[in-house]
């Protein structure tokens, strides 16, 4: 374990950190109220493509957790801030559920793509559709670049294999924004006024929660829900600075060790 | 220029080398006679991943090429083969028009993929379940890796990114079975009792007719129609053994020198 360090943030993973599908992980509510008691600032970040903010907001209150919309950020809002920042204006391959988080922007005569998990859009006209625009020069930006993730009925299709069929059908590489990426960790932390070695990263995936952070130069707390798998502390190196059991032991061991 | 060789198989690539389109290279059909009156065998060997041999057969007798069917060798034949040796029952992710090269073979219960060039079946549920196969174990036959292609309107995706994708999400690769793997190169040339030394390739992409052919023990020339560009030679080493304007000009070059 690295040396002591005082921390004034705290990012927070979503799903399989606070909650799993439409139920949350126990105890999760009251330690969130513990936590909001001590000297921090909370930001919760996650990976979503297909979820605007405002309605991860309402499924969380729905599960009593106390939380405001301007303290989520998500790989679509790290889209979206680059996008401004380039001045871009996207063809925004994303899910309908999305595109309320790019509300404003200016879509018409695309010079970039921006690219989530969209299923609904996922077909050859589409996908060709950005592929021209990719080849006069538009960015690619990639929500993320996961391979698959688990629905009710199996393994499905993430982003990812759709931007890496993009990338090499042009040559070029995509820019991704959401987690494990450094940028999206620096960016979640900018409106806190807190630098990385002053915050720590609360999440179940190891690799894009606590190895991104930590590469950010954050602390990372692994937590043992969610998508966790024994032996997952070994996937990355530094290792986590630390593994919990679930949210509340997390907190716990914030508010006894880490203020 | 190599050592000088006994030529007695000659391998010639369809579009682009002997037509573009519905108009055939000046001259084309006359020096195909001219190379049936040596004693030479001919096979012709293309890339297709969306025409069946019986469509591409009365393509080129329109055009008045004298040719028969078991003298084409298409990557979709390579595929097929592939199939049959490994005994295997293949979902085929091709284009109807190439469903005929498949007659006979079993496809139901599937456990294996075969990948084409296949628009109208490239939509995200006819992928995740390409997919989902695949992470159970089924290998994936990818007729071939085309990054793009040109169509009327402006180029248009290839086959390549979708097997790269399903490559990314499974975490596996594709056995590739078009030009240039330098098997396809001597399955086409197995009929023909002949050695990869004896054997010369005429075609117009120098990366996938010429070097494939190269690397597989054949010489290749290399004409300058079709998809042609100046300095195309530069992207292989060893380069082309010969480059000539068009297909009658390698022809007369094979009569002259190499028989």
């Amino acid at each position: 374990m690295a040396a002591r360090r005082i921390v004034k943030a705290v990012l927070v993973d979503l799903s399989g950190t606070l909650h799993i599908e439409d139920t949350a992980i126990p105890g999760a509510q009251a330690a969130l109220k513990r936590l909001r008691n001590a000297p921090v600032v909370i930001r919760f970040v996650t990976n979503t493509t297909k979820e605007c903010k405002r309605s991860l907001l309402e499924r969380l209150r729905k599960l009593s957790f106390d939380l405001n919309e301007d303290e989520i950020f998500t790989s679509l809002t790290a889209a979206r801030n680059l996008v401004e920042q380039r001045n871009a204006r996207p063809m925004l391959l994303v899910d309908d559920g999305a595109l309320h988080d790019f509300e404003g922007i200016v879509t018409h005569n695309p010079n970039a793509v921006v690219i989530g998990l969209a299923p609904e859009h996922f077909n050859y006209q589409t996908m060709n559709k950005a592929f021209r625009l990719a080849l006069d020069g538009a960015p690619i930006i990639a929500i993320h670049k996961s391979r698959y993730y688990m629905k009710k009925d199996g393994l499905a299709l993430g982003p990812g294999p759709f931007v890496t069929g993009l990338e090499y059908a042009t040559g070029t590489k995509a820019t991704v924004v959401g987690k494990p990426e450094k940028t999206f960790f620096l960016e979640a932390l900018r409106s806190t006024g807190c630098h990385p070695e002053e915050a720590v990263m609360i999440g179940d995936d190891c690799r894009d929660d606590i190895g991104g952070a930590q590469n950010a130069g954050m602390l990372g707390i692994l937590v043992k829900t969610g998508k966790y798998r024994s032996g997952d502390e070994d996937k990355i190196n530094p290792a986590p600075y630390l593994t919990c059991d679930d949210f509340p032991q997390a907190v716990d061991y914030i508010l006894k060790d880490m203020l």
